[in-house]
C-alpha cells in the first residue's frame, strides 16, 4: 500500500471545516474556485504518488554528499526536482507577473502537506524557494525581481535562507557576518552560516542565497541587520549564470534524518550581494520569509504524520498476531490498543491539518481583503500551526513506529525514517518553544483580542451544535471556556517570564481546543459518517488533555527557578 | 561535564521514598544494610563513570558487525564486559551458592539504571545474563545449575533469550521452532529466532541461549511450548566449552539505535539443548525471566533518561543565547522554557525511578517474606515500571534533543543517540501496549484489590501531609480518588476490549498519580530542600495530566471501531 496523497481529506476540510469558500469568493482568488482547487490537488497528488514517494527511501539510503566542494544529490532527486518545477509547483503562490500561478496560500499549504508525506527531504527544496520568492516579491527592488523571480518561480534556480551562525541561533541578532559596500551598489558579504538547507545542489543552474549580515554602520542586535541576495553564480548581462561568486559549501552536516537534504555550512568570502529591502531592515524582510516558512514547516509535520500513518496502517492491515477481539480484518488493526493508536494518529493529523489550513485561509483573506482581523487571525494561528503541526509529525511518526512493534526499529521498514526525518521540524524555523513564546507574547500584544475572537467563534459553533450533538458540543464549549480563562490569566501577566513558563503547554492546550472545534465542524457536516465518528473519538479521548495543559500554564513561573544549578546537576 | 551516575538521588529514594529499610530488615537481606548499599552504589558508579560511559559513542560509531559468521563487537566493549564481570555485577542478585552476591533486586535495579545511563548497548549484555541466571535458578535441574550458573554469574559466559520468530512476536504461542528428543536426555532444536539481543560476542568463551520450542507432542499455542538451554559450544566433561553446537548467527539487524548491541537472527539446525523446567512448561519458566527483564528494561529507560538529562543540562549550561530573564547562569538554562524542559526531565526521571525502585522493593519483600501482598504489589508495579520507565526514557531523551536546538539533530553531539538507543525499550520485552493490557487484565484479576491497597496508601500519606503541605497533599489525594473511581469502572468491565481500549492511558494515569505520591514523600523528607521544590513543580504542572488520561480510559471502546478499514484508509 504505497503513499496516496490525501486529496479527499483535504477537500473535505476546505469545503466543510476551514471555509475555503470565503477565499474563492474574493476578487483576488476568484479563479481558484472549488473546481480549480480540486483539479490542482488532483494534479499535485499524481506528482506526489508517482514521482516523489518513490524517492523517499533513496534520500535516506544515499544521502546527499559533498565531492570536491560540490553537492551531489540523492539518486532521482534531480528528476524529482525537474518534475516539481515543470508542474509549476515551486511558484504556485508566486505572482503571475513573474510566471507564478498566483494561487491562494491555502492551496500551496495543502500541496506542501501532500508533498511532505511523499518525500520530505526533497520537498524542503521547493519550500525554501517559496519563502525566498515571497520575500523578494515584498522587499526586493524591481530590478532584482525582474532578474530573479522568473528563474526561481520556474525552478531553473533555487533559493535558500541564511540566518544561523554558530553563536547566533535563536538569537539571530548575535550574528557577525559582515556586508561592506562595494561602491557600485553591490556589497561584499563575509561570514560563515550554518544549517543551510539545500545550500547547494547539482540539478539547477544557480542557487540564490538570502543572507543576513551587518553593514559597517549597523547597530548591534537585530536592528542592525540587513538582508542580501547572494547568488552562487553572478548573473551576466543576459541574466544567465556567469562568474562564480566568492562563496562555498564548507561541509555537510551528519544528521539524524533528512539525509536527502544537504544541510550546508556556507562560507562567504567577500561574495557579491545585493541589498533586499532597506538598509538595517533585514529582519522585517526575513520575517516575511519566516512566516511563510513557519506555516510551510507546520505542513511538513502534517504531511509526515500522514505518511507515517498510512505506512503504519498498511503494516497493521497485513500483520496477523494473536486472537483479535472483534470480527474484522483479522489483523493487528483489530486489537483495541492498535486501533487506539491508528485512530489517534488519524484524529491528530486531522487536527493539525485543520489548524494549518485555517491559518492559510486567514493569510489569504488578509491578503485579499486587507482586513486587520484576518491578519491578526493569521498571526495568531501561525505559531500554533507550526508547533502543533510538527509536534504531531513527531508524535504520529513515533506512534507509527510503535505500531510496527520490533520491526519499527529495523531501518528497512522505513518506519523509523519518518520519525528521524520529521524530528528537526520541531526545531528549525524557530523551535517550538520559540513559537510558543511568540504566541504568548507578541501575539497577545493585542490584550488577547484575536484569541478571544476565535474562542467566541468556537463557543458560538458549540452552541449551535448543542441541540443536535450535545455529547460533542458540550465538552468543546467547556474546553473553550477553560481556554478563555487561561488566556485572561495570561494577558494579565506583565512579567513575561510568567507567560513563558507555561507557553508550550498553553500552545498545546489551545491546539487541543481548536481540535475540538474543527472536529465538531466536521461532525456537523457528516453527522452519520466517519468524520463524526472520528470527532467522537477525539472529543472523548484527546480533548480532555487540554485541562492538564492549561493547568500547567496557569502555574506560571512560581518555583520554576527554585532549584539552583547545583541542585539541577545533583 | 561527563556522565555521573546518580548515586545521591538513588540513595535519597532508597532512604526516604521507597522504604528500602524494610528490605534490609528481612533475614534474607540483612547484610545489605544502608552502608552496604552505599558501598555497592559507589563502587558501581565508578565503573559506570570511568569504564562504561566512555564506550557509549563507540557503540554508535562502530556498530557490532558480522564477519564470516562471527560477531565482532564495538571497540572497547570486550574490556567493558571484562570490567563488569570482574566487579561481580553480572551476578549481583545471583545466588551465593553459585558465586553470586545475593543482593536484593532493589540494588540490582539501581545499578542497572546507572549502567544504562552510561552505555545502554553494553549494559544490555549483563541484563540478558541476569534474566537467564534467574530463570535457571528457579527452573533448571541441579546438574544444569551446577554447570552453567557459576560461568554465567562470573561473566565467563553470557546468556540470551530466544522467543521471537518472524510470525510469532507478541503472540509467542505461534512459534514453530521444534525440539525432538535425542533419546539421551538431550533434545535437537531446530528453527529460526529473530531479535536476539547479544546473540553472539567475541569476548566470552561461550554464549548460552534459552530457546522456546515445541516438543512433538506439544499442543498448539503457549501451552505446548518448552524451554531449552542451548549453548554455542557444548560443555565437555570438565565443563569447558567443547564442540560447536549446530547453531549460527545468520545476520545482524540494521537498527535505529543500540548499534553496539548485536541483534541477531539465529538459526538452530538440530542444535543440542537441555530442557529447563517441565515439558510444555516453557512459558512459566520464560515468565520468570521476562518479569525480571521487564523491570530491567524499565531501568534501561530511566538510566537513558538520566543520561540524556545530564547531557542536555551540560549543553544548556554552556550555551549562551539571547537575553535571559533572571540573574543566574547567563546561559539558555535561565530561559523559562528551557528551565521548564530541564525541570520536567528531572521530575519525570525521579517519578520513573521511584516506581521502578518501589517495584524492586516489593519483589525483594515478596521473595524474603513470601507474603502474598508484596508479591501482588510487585506484579502490579512491574508493567508500570516497564512502560512508564521506557516512555520516560523516550520522552526525556527527545526533550534533551530539543534543548540542544539545531545541534540536537547533528549526530556528533550525541543527543540524538540517546533518543535512538532508548527507542526500542518501549517495544522489546513486551511492547508498552502489552504492558498496559497486562495491567488492566491479568493484574486486575484480583478485582482491583492490589491496586486499591496502593491507592489507600497514597491517600493515607496525603492525609498525613495535609496539615503541613496542603498545596501538595490535596492534589495528590484528589488525583488518587480519580484513579480509584477509574479503577472501579475498569474492574466492572467484563468485556476485555473495554479495558484494553483505555489500557495505555490508564497505565499512564496510574503512573502520574504514583509520581504525585513519591514526589510528596520526597517533599515530606526534605521540606525546605530541592526535593520539595521539584515536587511542587511536578504536582502543579505534570500531575494534572492524570485527569485527561483517566478520562480517556473511561471512554472505553465505545466507537473505537466505528471507522471501517475503508474509512481508516480514506
Amino acid at each position: 500500500m504505497p503513499y496516496r496523497a490525501p486529496v479527499a481529506d483535504i477537500q473535505f476540510l476546505l469545503t466543510h471545516v476551514v471555509g475555503y469558500d470565503q477565499v474563492a469568493s474574493t476578487d483576488r482568488f476568484a479563479e481558484a474556485d472549488a473546481d480549480v482547487a480540486a483539479a490542482i490537488l488532483t494534479e499535485a497528488a499524481k506528482l506526489c504518488d508517482e514521482v516523489m514517494a518513490p524517492l523517499q527511501r533513496n534520500g535516506d539510503l544515499h544521502p546527499a554528499r559533498l565531492e570536491n566542494g560540490v553537492v551531489r544529490t540523492s539518486p532521482g532527486f534531480g528528476e524529482g526536482w525537474a518534475a516539481i518545477a515543470e508542474g509549476g509547483w515551486v511558484g504556485m503562490s508566486g505572482s503571475p507577473d513573474y510566471g507564478g500561478m498566483g494561487l491562494p496560500m491555502t492551496l500551496a499549504a495543502a500541496v506542501n502537506d501532500m508533498m511532505s508525506g511523499a518525500c520530505l527531504s526533497l520537498q524542503l527544496a521547493p519550500l525554501m524557494s517559496q519563502g525566498q520568492i515571497e520575500a523578494l516579491e515584498h522587499h526586493a527592488s524591481d530590478a532584482l525581481k525582474d532578474l530573479y523571480l522568473p528563474k526561481l518561480i520556474s525552478g531553473e534556480w533555487t533559493g535558500t535562507m541564511n540566518l544561523t551562525e554558530p553563536q547566533a541561533g535563536s538569537d539571530v541578532g548575535a550574528l557577525s557576518s559582515k556586508a561592506e559596500p562595494n561602491g557600485d551598489g553591490t556589497y561584499a558579504i563575509t561570514g560563515q552560516k550554518i544549517y543551510i538547507s539545500w545550500g547547494d545542489n547539482d540539478f539547477t543552474d544557480n542557487v540564490c542565497h538570502l543572507v543576513l549580515a551587518r553593514l559597517p554602520d549597523g547597530v548591534p542586535g537585530t536592528k542592525g541587520i540587513s538582508l542580501f541576495l547572494v547568488p552562487k553564480y553572478i548573473p551576466d548581462e543576459n541574466g544567465n549564470p556567469g562568474k562564480a561568486n566568492d562563496l562555498k559549501v564548507v561541509s555537510l552536516e551528519h544528521k539524524l534524518g533528512l539525509h536527502g537534504s544537504p544541510t550546508c555550512v556556507m562560507q562567504y568570502d567577500g561574495a557579491t550581494g545585493w541589498l533586499v529591502g532597506a538598509e538595517h531592515g533585514g529582519m522585517a524582510a526575513m520575517f516575511t520569509m519566516m512566516n511563510n516558512a513557519r506555516l510551510g514547516v507546520g505542513c511538513q509535520g502534517i504531511g509526515s504524520a500522514e505518511g507515517a500513518y498510512q505506512h503504519a496502517l498498511a503494516y497493521a492491515l497485513e500483520r496477523k498476531q494473536g486472537k483479535t477481539p472483534v470480527s474484522g480484518t483479522g489483523t493487528i488493526a483489530d486489537h483495541a490498543d492498535v486501533r487506539r493508536m491508528l485512530m489517534t494518529m488519524k484524529a491528530e493529523t486531522f487536527t493539525a491539518r485543520a489548524i494549518a489550513l485555517s491559518c492559510a485561509v486567514a493569510i489569504d483573506l488578509g491578503n485579499a481583503t486587507g482586513e486587520a482581523e484576518w491578519k491578526a487571525r493569521a498571526a495568531l494561528l501561525t505559531p500554533i500551526a507550526k508547533a502543533f503541526g510538527t509536534d504531531t509529525g513527531n508524535e504520529v511518526s513515533q506512534m507509527g513506529l510503535q505500531v510496527h512493534g520490533g520491526m519499527g526499529v529495523i531501518e528497512e521498514t522505513g518506519a523509523a525514517q519518518y520519525a528521524r526525518d520529521v524530528r528537526v521540524t520541531a526545531i528549525y524555523e524557530g523551535t517550538n518553544g520559540i513559537q510558543a513564546m511568540d504566541l504568548v507574547a507578541r501575539k497577545m500584544m493585542d490584550g488577547g483580542e484575536a484569541a478571544m475572537r476565535l474562542i467566541d467563534e468556537i463557543q458560538a459553533q458549540a452552541e449551535r451544535a448543542r441541540a443536535t450533538m450535545p455529547d460533542l458540543a458540550e465538552p468543546v464549549w467547556e474546553a473553550a471556556e477553560t481556554l478563555r480563562e487561561t488566556t485572561e490569566w495570561l494577558v494579565e501577566q506583565s512579567d513575561m517570564t510568567q507567560r513563558f513558563a507555561g507557553a508550550v503547554p498553553y500552545l498545546r492546550g489551545f491546539a487541543r481546543v481548536l481540535g475540538g472545534h474543527y472536529h465538531l465542524a466536521a461532525a456537523l457536516a457528516d453527522a452519520d459518517g466517519p468524520h463524526a465518528a472520528l470527532a467522537r473519538f477525539y472529543i472523548a479521548r484527546l480533548l480532555p488533555d487540554h485541562a492538564g495543559q492549561l493547568a500547567h500554564t496557569r502555574a506560571g513561573a512560581d518555583g520554576l527557578y527554585a532549584l539552583g544549578v547545583d541542585d539541577l546537576a545533583a
